[in-house]
């Protein structure tokens, strides 16, 4: 294959997901696309880093020292949900549902991987609380083995504060058939039954 | 989402196979690379245009005015195969087995779509045979209903000179179930069935 068109192929292929055949498809239909184009697409891949900032308080993406989140007066300060990585504060946005700040861990603890309590932004976290302003902690991580232990971890760290510790409901998804869920979504969910009443309007 | 992210994820968006989802994954891969990967990639995309010349003789991409296959001394100039891409060039270098010269036409014919003759550079190639060098024309265009009407008309407009025109074999391709195999498949496989013959050496 030519020069040019094989480099492309190969700075292709470092993508996740993008093997040689996607690459290849990839770079041919880049080749008769119009320059400007091009141009628009490798303006953003050579920028990204440096128009991307993380935000000194929470360590969520932005584009100033402090993300649209922290910045934003129109949030309720007294709860802080705490998620994993950057792009989780993306999904808990997309429901519109939550209005309170986040703080972004970094990772979940994962000793066998080298990730322990002190490679988390635990610190960061715990200075954020001692203002005394926050009320509701909500653990944002996810339900892994590593999620859950991390949840258990927080919560054994920041138990001796004046602080509700919240934890996402764990049960089935929705538009889910029950033979398919598995033993231990069953238990939770059995286990955390919730109560529905029917009232009558009178 | 932040706007520098958001003009990444839909300039990647812009790409085939490249979904919304599949996009904001590779813009946060990106994110994280490091910036010599990035300006690499970013260089890669913005100067593929100006790095990849049409071959003046085949049509085939190259780096200079003739195509490596072109200005190679190695290959047979007495075969010419006639392509629809210049990606199917890239199909039959890799055979390794085909050591003749090539013709991008451009197309095949789809008058549905626009695509006539005159399109296609049939006088190009008419140019190419008219020195007299070339004893064989092999019909390198695929196999749907389009590329086959194109390889009949190619036929036709080239039978009236001292040529070979010879078309790629049809029938059952390697490794398939004869039960899966379509039905016109099959009638083309029978229809031009070869004999075997067993020799004992003696």
């Amino acid at each position: 294959m030519i020069e040019p068109l094989d480099n492309l192929v190969n700075a292709l292929c470092q993508l996740p997901t993008i093997g040689k055949k996607t690459a290849l498809r990839l770079a041919l239909h880049l080749l008769e696309r119009p320059q400007e184009e091009l141009d628009m697409l490798s303006q953003c891949i050579a920028s990204i880093k440096s128009s991307i900032v993380v935000c000194k308080r929470c360590f969520n993406y932005g584009t100033t020292d402090l993300c649209d989140v922290c910045s934003s007066t129109a949030r309720d300060t007294s709860v802080i949900c705490v998620v994993e990585k950057p792009q989780d504060v993306l999904v808990f946005e997309r429901t519109g549902i939550f209005r309170g700040l986040y703080h972004v861990m970094g990772g979940v603890l994962s000793p066998i991987n080298g990730i322990t309590a002190d490679k988390l932004r635990i610190e960061e976290l715990r200075a954020r609380l001692a203002g005394g302003e926050v009320r509701e902690l909500v653990l944002g991580l996810g339900a892994s083995a590593e999620a859950e232990t991390t949840c258990l971890y927080l919560a054994r760290v920041f138990s001796g504060m004046k602080l509700k510790i919240t934890l996402l409901a764990r049960g089935v998804p929705a538009g889910t058939e029950l033979e398919y869920i598995d033993q231990i979504t069953l238990n939770q969910a059995l286990h955390e039954r919730v109560e529905i009443s029917y009232k009558v309007e009178s």
